[in-house]
C-alpha cells in the first residue's frame, strides 16, 4: 500500500544498506523483539494486535454514540494532549473536507485541554454559549493538569447550559481505576475504555481516535481494516530488506543517526498531512528521545516551506535527511486555464492538473536537495489520502517505530523524561 | 518593551558571554556594518528606515481601501507565498479573535497561492461559490509559479462571478516592472508597491502585511508605531551586551553555534505565537542557512509539545538550545473553578487564573530543560500581545537576524538556495 523510493537516498547511502552488517544485525534483533514480543516495554505492545480484534460491535456502539452526538452538536469539543490528542487531530485533518462549517448534524471539532491559554478557554466559552455542543474527555488518570483544568471548567459550562450532562458527555479512559472513571460513574457519562497495555502515542486506533473520529462522519471501519492489512504485510519475523518499505526504512534511518545525522526532517506537499507529520513527531520523539540518542523529529509542508525552511535545507549545516510523504493522486481535478494574454507567462503549463505541477515541484526539490544540496532523500509514496490508506500509514509508523527504538537499544514505549517538568511544575504550584 | 532572562541559560554560557572576545568582536562589527549600510546585501536595508518613514497619508491610503473591502466581503483571499504570506499570517494569528468566524463586513481571510494542493484550490473555488469574497494578490514578478496559477484560477472565478474585477481585486507588487504590475495597469486593479530594497521576508510592514491586515481590522499603525519604538533602541552603533536584549541575542546564539550547536528551537505558552514562529523559521533560516553554516530554525507549542518532543528535548541528543517566548499577560481572566468533591485532584489550584498555572508550567519547564536537561535555555518576556507590542516584536527579530547574520559571515539578505528546485522543476514541467 506504501512505497519507499530512494532514487534520491544517493549511491552511497545504497551502498550502506547492503553492506551495513552490524544495523543490520540490530535490525533484525529488533523485528524477533517486537515479533515475539520480548523487548523492553512489551507491556506495552496491546496495539500491535488491537486492530484485528476490534469487535464489530464495538464498532456498532462507537458509531451509535457518535451519531447521537454528531445529531445534537454543532461544536464538537475534544479535551485531551499528546496521544490523546494529536492522533485524531492527525486523521481529521487529513480526511475532513477542507472549508466545511460546523452545523447541526456536521459538527465541527475544537480541540481542548491541550495547553493551558487563558484568552484561548475564555474565548471558547464564550463561543459555546451560542452553540449546541457536546464533550468527549479523553485522559487515562483524569489528574493531568491541562486536560483536568479544561474539562472543569468545560463541564461546569455545559451542565449550566443544559441543566444536566446526560448524554452531552463521553469519557474515554481507564476501565478501573483513576479519577475520570470515577468521576464518570458517579456522573453516569457513557464511557469508552483506553486499554492498559497502549500507550498514549500509540492509541489512535482505540476508541481514544476512533469515538472522536466517528463523530466526525469519519470512516473508522475502513480506518481499522487499512491498519490491519498493513499489520500483515509489516509484522514478520524478520526483516526482508529487498522488499519491505518498513525494513528498509527501519534500516536506512538507523544508519544515517550512526553516521552522524540528529535529525529528520518530514516534508509533505499537501497540507492535509501538516498534522500527520505532527502526530509523527511525537510517536518518534517520544519513542527514541533518551538516554541522550534519538534523531530530533522535525517537519515541514511544501512548497509553502521551500520559501521558508527550503534556503536551509539547500544550502545550511549538513546535519539532517529528508523524508517525503508523497500523495500520488487528489480527490478533485483542477487545469492550469489558458490565458489568452499569457501575462503571467503561465501558458506552458495551461491544461496541466496542478497535481501533475505540484508533483514535478516535488521531483525538482528531491533532484535539488539530494543532488546539489547533499541532503539524503527517502521517498514514501502513498496512493491516496482516505481512510483506509491513513489507518495503514498509522499501523505503517507505529511498527517502524518500535522496530527503530529497539535497533538504537531504547525502550520505545516508556516516556521517562515527561515527568520532570510536571514535578517542577508542581512544586512550583504548592501541590502537596 | 521586550526583556531578555538569561536565569536559566547555564552559567557556562553567561560566563562564556563575557569571555568571548571573538565572537563579540564579530558582533561589534555586525553592528557596525548594519548602522552603516556598508555589509553585503545592503541593497536590502530598506525595511531598516522603512517604519519610521510611513507617512500618514499612506496608512489613511491603505485603511480606507482595506474599509472598502471589508464592507464588501464574507471572506478575503489573500494570494502569496514565503514573505508574502508568512508575516501576515503571523500577525493575523497573534492579534484577531479567536473562534471568530467571517461575516460580511469582517471577513475570514483564506490564503492560497502558498502551495499546490489541486484539492485545496478546487475546494475553495467552491467555497468561494457561495460567499461574498475580494482578492489581494501579492508578487514582486507575478511569475512565482503557486500564486500566479492561484491567481489565474481565482481572478478567472471572480470575473465570471461578478461580471467584472472592478473594486474587488488588490496587486501588491513591484512599483515599475513584472508581470503582476502589468497585468494590473492594464485590468485597473488598485496596487500598493513593494519597495524595491525590501527583500521578502522582511516585508511584513510594507504594504505586502499592512494591507491584508487592515482588512482584517488589525491595527496596523500600533504596528508600525511598536516596529518605530523597537528601532529607535536596537538601531544603534555599538552593542550593549549588558543591558539590550538583541545584543545579547544575538550573541548568544552565535556563542552557542561555534560551541557546536545546530539547532535553535522556540518555543511559545501560547498558540497565538504559533505562526509568529513560523515566520521565524522563515527569517532566519532564509537568512542564515547558506554555505553550509547556521542554525536550523525549529519550532514547538507548549504546554502541547511537552507531550511531544517534550521527551526528547528532556533526554535527546544535545545538539540545541531553546529560545522561549513568554507572554506576561492575557486578555481575558478565567480561574480554575472548586470543586466540592475534589474528584480531579485539581483543587490545589482552584482559585488560581489559568495563566497563573501556565506560568507555573513555563517556569518548571524551563527548570527541567536547562538544569535537569542540559539544554540552554534563553526566555524572552513580552508584556502583552497587541499591535504595538507585535510591531515591536516582528522589528526586533528583523534586526536582530540582520546583526546575526553578519555575525556569523554570510549575507543574510539574500536566498540563493531558492532557486535549485525552481530550476529543476521548470525543466521538468517543459518550460522554454
Amino acid at each position: 500500500m506504501i512505497k519507499l523510493d530512494l532514487n534520491y537516498a544517493g549511491d552511497a547511502l545504497v551502498a550502506d544498506m547492503a553492506s551495513s552488517n552490524e544495523v543490520r544485525a540490530d535490525v533484525e534483533r529488533a523485528y524477533t523483539e517486537m515479533y515475539e514480543k520480548s523487548g523492553q516495554g512489551s507491556d506495552f505492545l496491546g496495539w500491535v494486535d488491537l486492530p484485528a480484534e476490534i469487535s464489530a460491535e464495538h464498532l456498532a456502539d462507537i458509531k451509535q454514540t457518535a451519531a447521537d452526538f454528531r445529531a445534537k452538536s454543532e461544536v464538537f469539543v475534544c479535551i485531551g494532549i499528546g496521544g490523546s490528542y494529536l492522533g485524531t487531530r492527525a486523521v481529521e485533518e487529513a480526511l475532513k473536507p477542507m472549508f466545511a462549517s460546523g452545523s447541526l448534524g456536521n459538527p465541527e471539532i475544537i480541540y481542548a485541554g491541550h495547553q493551558l491559554s487563558e484568552d484561548y478557554l475564555s474565548s471558547l466559552l464564550k463561543y459555546l454559549d451560542g452553540k449546541e455542543y457536546t464533550i468527549c474527555v479523553i485522559s487515562k488518570s483524569g489528574t493531568t493538569t491541562e486536560p483536568a483544568i479544561a474539562f472543569r471548567l468545560l463541564r461546569t459550562h455545559l451542565t449550566k447550559k443544559y441543566g444536566t450532562a446526560d448524554g452531552r458527555i463521553v469519557a474515554i479512559t481507564d476501565c478501573k481505576r483513576g479519577a475520570l472513571k470515577n468521576l464518570a460513574t458517579k456522573e453516569g457519562y457513557k464511557t469508552y475504555i483506553i486499554p492498559d497495555n497502549v500507550g498514549g502515542r500509540y492509541s489512535v486506533l482505540t476508541p481514544v481516535g476512533l469515538f472522536p473520529l466517528a463523530v466526525l462522519g469519519i470512516d473508522i471501519e475502513a480506518l481499522v481494516r487499512g491498519a490491519v492489512e498493513m499489520r500483515d504485510s509489516v509484522r514478520v519475523a524478520r526483516p526482508d530488506f529487498e522488499n519491505c518499505a518498513c525494513a528498509k526504512y527501519v534500516l536506512l534511518r538507523n544508519i544515517l543517526y550512526r553516521q552522524g545525522k540528529k535529525m529528520e526532517l518530514m516534508v509533505q506537499y499537501d497540507p492535509r498531512l501538516f498534522y500527520f507529520i505532527e502526530w509523527w513527531k511525537q510517536l518518534y520523539g517520544e519513542s527514541e528521545g533518551k538516554e541522550n540518542k534519538g534523531l530530533f523529529p522535525a517537519g515541514a509542508g511544501f512548497t509553502t516551506d521551500l520559501h521558508s525552511l527550503g534556503q536551509y535545507i539547500q544550502q545550511g549545516e549538513r546535519f539532517f535527511f529528508e523524508t517525503v510523504l508523497s500523495l500520488d493522486s487528489q480527490e478533485h481535478t483542477l487545469e492550469v486555464p489558458f490565458a489568452e494574454d499569457d501575462a503571467d507567462g503561465m501558458n506552458f503549463v495551461a491544461g496541466r492538473r496542478l497535481s501533475y505541477v505540484n508533483s514535478k515541484a516535488e521531483a525538482g526539490t528531491c533532484m535539488a536537495h539530494s543532488i546539489e544540496g547533499g541532503v539524503p532523500v527517502v521517498r514514501f509514496e502513498i496512493p491516496r489520502l482516505d481512510a483506509k490508506t491513513t489507518g495503514a500509514l498509522i499501523y505503517f509508523f507505529e511498527y517502524a517505530c518500535g522496530l527503530s527504538g529497539y535497533t538504537l537499544g531504547v525502550n520505545p514505549f516508556d516516556q521517562p523524561g515527561v515527568e520532570a517538568y510536571k514535578k517542577n511544575m508542581f512544586k512550583l504550584l504548592g501541590k502537596q
